[in-house]
């Protein structure tokens, strides 16, 4: 472990340039402009890998953004895991918020800031940069490995589960280690038990064909923002539960054991509220906040819009408004009936006078949940152990990725997150940024993690 | 009589060129980037005014843009009238929506397409012609007359009160007729028995002190749409009537004779339907579709926005979201009451977990009512008699024009109606236009009604 240790530390600096030129392609998914920035990041990828020593290397095509495989399997006869990340990003807007430009990445102490620093090229460059030590020292990995880096994660993976379901023999392995995660705090690790699910639709209200004048016609027809806001404000009780019928009747209680678990994780509502720049916390009846959060579903407005929006006063009575909604899923809610339910409860309650359509959005994610046990749980355990000194928190994730549900689902393994991520690193928002010593601590991590699996399966 | 025909039919051609110079000036109050066309379009006024040998004319400061003042008062001992119009407009957008440039007149057979034909230029140029016809044919006017045409009409008048308080003397008259207003189709004259007040205001509320996760804090804290949302809701009844505590104290009661005039004027509800692209009418119960436009007061959102808004999905939590707000009054309300009733009942049901602010916003306008019997109304049913061969109906207007509620309130004069604009016109909207034989007809009608005034007052 000695020659593999000094390789990491010698190669470092050269790693961080490679992340810093990884980082400076926009490969922004959600973006039809910069799809060949995400082709770019692929190719990228691929390349490094190459150089690690990995071998197979494909870039291959999906209905959208191309994936990137690879492998090394010459460990013999004991497991194969499976590694995954994504090299595409989150768009960067609003711009005037960021400190330097995002795709110009910029290290201040030991932060390097840009857009998917952390989420995820950061966190996904780590394992094949540990592969690469292993090869270039041993000569060999502990264990049978294949890398699997998508191009489409910030848009819901929309075509990955047909791309596993037709390379199922390419891509079986006994358990993937997810490198598109975090840990709890610097010093506390933890082990995800679960993440939520996901479906969106929008709602779209008409009422008149065109906008009127709201004097000659207000109070004569009926406002679709008027319409449209008695329709939201009917998918909650005023306590926060969802009235949508049939929301929860495959929702499993959370278990006592569950519970226990979240309730051993130190809260501090002060703090939490203060963070965020809220009064109070907010949510169904019954449970704490990370019980809200991570084992009960929602139904959540993204975005509303209608009629006048700039300053001073157009008195318009609007022809349209819109409101994108999502979902939190859990076990045992299936997203396209729950997506349906929400798209019936609309139309149901939308009053006479508007006409209303319902766009079901195709961004989608199973509920997820692996066992405590898992054999990849503990062979992570051990490593943070070894790491941090203390056990790890068992957290969930209210967030979803909607590869670990699609996984289980075509491969029937589960996802074990091992990534290095913080909660304070801006994902997804301006000034995103990953820590050095989370970058190279993490290859270590990977490196320990690899004889780990090798020992204990 | 003859001669001023004549005049009229023979300068019409030139009075059409002066209202297309009239009509490229861009001269939109409401964007400060067009100040100094609002300003040109005044010293356009003025100079038309002084060519029309009306006398004193002045471009006079206001604590925003210019108004423009003039008369011609050699007509004795007689009564002295002022006309009113505006030569401001409102903005362009959606300009894709256009077929012509809004401000390069296209004239389509009896139409002049342009941004202001209609409201107002149009209508406003007519008085100037009209009493430049009887000066140079009899070369005096049979009544006082001081024309007072303002560039602030599109945005609410906001400094208009304070000149208008502060030019008593200026402007102290015995009736107003509007140039600004309109007939009720092209066969059928109308006399204006009221106007709708106005105010207005904007509510923000806020949550976390930015955009969140979705996944990360959905269900944990109030979603500020959700709040905004429920806070709309609120504004009204199901069936339309508005809940707000005191809303409707001192609305007076429309009178059997008010409600009879409405019922007298024809209302085909499946045209009215058809026009404007809607199911069916809605609004506050026992009301006809003209009285609850008319003679009942709204609260109206005139558009609402927060979060995201374009294309596929964002899972966000938004930090904010914003609603404008306008009621539409009637008499005896107080528009800056009202509008504290509305900040009010929105504070009061604003859920804990978000927070609430309230921006009075300045456009504000006092329910306005005319006396069927007022001796301008009867000069001008005279004048509708002789040229249309028909009776007027009685109508309301459910828009505001805060000028008459302000003069009535300042110097204590009401204002008529005498505009020949029609509701097809598409003011306010893309492709607004004028008829060409209303332009010419309300040159007639200005002339017949001067004189008609010299022989009743």
């Amino acid at each position: 472990m000695e020659a593999v240790h000094n390789y990491l530390t010698r190669r470092q600096p050269e790693f961080i340039d490679q992340l810093i030129d990884f980082l400076k392609i926009p490969s922004i998914s959600s973006l039809p402009e910069h799809k060949e920035d995400v082709r770019q990041a692929a190719m990228w990828v691929s390349q490094r890998m190459e150089n690690a020593g990995i071998e197979n290397v494909k870039v291959l095509p999906t209905g959208g953004h191309p994936v990137v495989y690879g492998d090394w399997l010459h460990a013999g006869e004991g497991p194969t895991i499976m590694i995954y990340g994504h090299f595409d990003t989150q768009p960067v807007d609003p711009l005037a918020l960021w400190h330097h430009p995002p795709f110009d990445p910029v290290i201040v102490k030991d932060r390097l800031y840009a857009r998917g620093a952390s989420d995820d090229k950061g966190n996904m460059l780590i394992p094949i940069l540990a592969a690469e030590a292993c090869l270039n020292t041993a000569g060999r990995l502990p264990v049978n490995v294949k890398f699997l880096f998508e191009g489409q994660e910030e848009i819901g993976s929309p075509e990955l589960e047909a791309f596993i379901a037709g390379n199922r023999d390419l891509l079986t392995n006994d358990m993937v280690f997810s490198a598109d995660g975090g840990q709890w705090r610097r010093n506390q690790p933890a082990l995800l038990m679960g993440l939520r699910g996901l479906c969106a639709l929008q709602v779209d209200v008409k009422g008149a064909d065109g906008d009127l004048h709201s004097g000659t016609f207000g109070g004569a027809i009926l406002n679709p923002i008027h319409a449209l806001s008695q329709m939201i404000a009917s998918l909650h009780d005023p306590n926060g539960s969802v009235k949508v019928d049939g929301f929860y009747e495959s929702v499993a209680t959370p278990s006592v054991e569950e519970r226990e678990k979240v309730a051993a994780i130190p809260y501090d509502e002060n703090a939490y509220c203060r963070d965020i720049g809220v009064s109070t916390v907010f949510g169904e009846p019954g449970y704490s906040t990370y019980e809200r959060s991570w084992l009960r579903p929602t139904v959540e407005v993204n975005g509303i819009w209608g009629g006048f929006q700039e300053e001073g006063t157009k008195t318009v009575l609007p022809s349209t408004a819109h409101a994108k909604i999502s979902c939190r899923l859990v076990p045992d809610q299936n997203p396209e009936k729950i997506r349906e339910q929400v798209a019936l409860h609309l139309e149901a309650v939308a009053p006479a006078g508007v006409s209303v359509s319902i766009q079901r959005l195709n961004a989608t994610a199973l509920p997820y949940r692996i066992p405590q046990d898992h054999p990849g749980n503990r062979a992570a355990e051990t490593v943070h152990r070894a790491l941090y000194g203390k056990a790890p928190y068992h957290i969930w994730m209210g967030g979803s990725i909607p590869f670990c549900g699609m996984m289980k689902k075509r491969l029937g393994v589960y996802t074990v997150n091992f990534a290095f991520g913080l909660n304070d690193e801006a994902v997804h928002a301006p000034n995103e940024f990953f820590r050095l010593s989370s970058f190279e601590m993490g290859q270590t991590a990977y490196v320990k993690l690899f004889h780990e699996l090798a020992k204990s399966l």
